[in-house]
């Protein structure tokens, strides 16, 4: 595997690295009131509509090309973020694991829907 | 930083590999077929919603201690997992760095709300 | 127009009785204290994706097909009227008119957006 | 009962006459080939995630007094009417009777969750 990008200040541009990233603009802001699970996981529901509404219109073949124009591009990248970023805040207040809840449910789908 | 932990076939816990992975459970299974960014946006939702289900009626200090109960605790990992499955392998067929995505943003957040 | 259909009980099937019949199911059970205006909201989402589930892999040929097999019929109607539901138990609780704010709604948007 | 309010030109304000009132204004924009079941459901879960939006972070107090203030409520209003315009179109293309299928959901749901 190729090594972590440095992010700002040198830090490791990974999700552990993100996630205390995130956590810190937060705590700046005093927005941790703000960040219970139950706000968090509505937040993530509306960014993840945001990322649909750039879709809704479009044929299956119009949104495999989403990304040739540089607004739209812009934008597919900016809601990315934002879903990510609220799945991180959640796992931060929750003590999850992302990476590791997604290597396990793999390893679960891999003997539910076993491979032909 | 800690070392990333390793995941099956000793391939590293990172974002990178997770994404890998899931191509190539898609593709054993010939779904890739479904895997348009119109139809991994509107699954991301869903699952995003899944999420919002488990928190619906709860106040929110009852939020903050959903992890207390075991099988609620393992819906919540379960259902973060999907989202950012559906996350990443947007993020694939797209061909959009998450993690970049989300260093750019907050950077740009940095700027639009400054700390006190 | 037609008249409205009787009900049960005779009430007519329009949406100011079927809110007063979502009104009484609620009080009776004792379930308005969790009927905050953001609690349906949340609920009213998770409906809604639940009827997004049921299109999210379809093709848009096959979306339009959904009716042809009575159990995804049977599901279609139920998704539906769990969305209606929470749409009118949310305007209960604030005191909106839906019928008066989507009539007002089509009013500006004929203004928005005028025949060619 | 009230009569039906009447809306402009006349027409009942009820859910058959909006339904129709919304049929013909996207036949007059030539909008009907985007209106996919597939692609109302999506459009209604936007909206029903903007809806959610204006509530995500406040309180379950501050959330039941959102009418309170003259622009929020407008906002509001203007959100669940297109919560169900969505819903009513989605119901014109695939022929289901929203308000019959609410009344027989509260049918069932009185057999299912008994009124103590």
């Amino acid at each position: 595997m190729t090594e972590p990008l440095p992010g700002p200040q040198g830090a490791p541009l990974d999700v552990a690295g993100l996630q205390r990233r995130l956590a810190r603009f937060a705590a700046a802001r005093d927005w941790q009131q703000f960040h219970t699970p139950k706000n968090l996981v509505a937040a993530l529901s509306v960014e993840a509509s945001e990322l649909v509404e750039i879709f809704q219109w479009l044929t299956p073949e119009q949104s495999a090309r989403v990304m040739d124009d540089p607004d739209t591009a812009h934008r597919v990248r900016d809601e990315v973020a934002d879903v990510l970023a609220y799945l991180l805040q959640l796992c931060e207040v929750l003590g999850v694991d992302a990476l590791a809840a997604l290597d396990a449910k793999i390893d679960r789908n891999e003997h539910r829907f076993p491979a032909p």
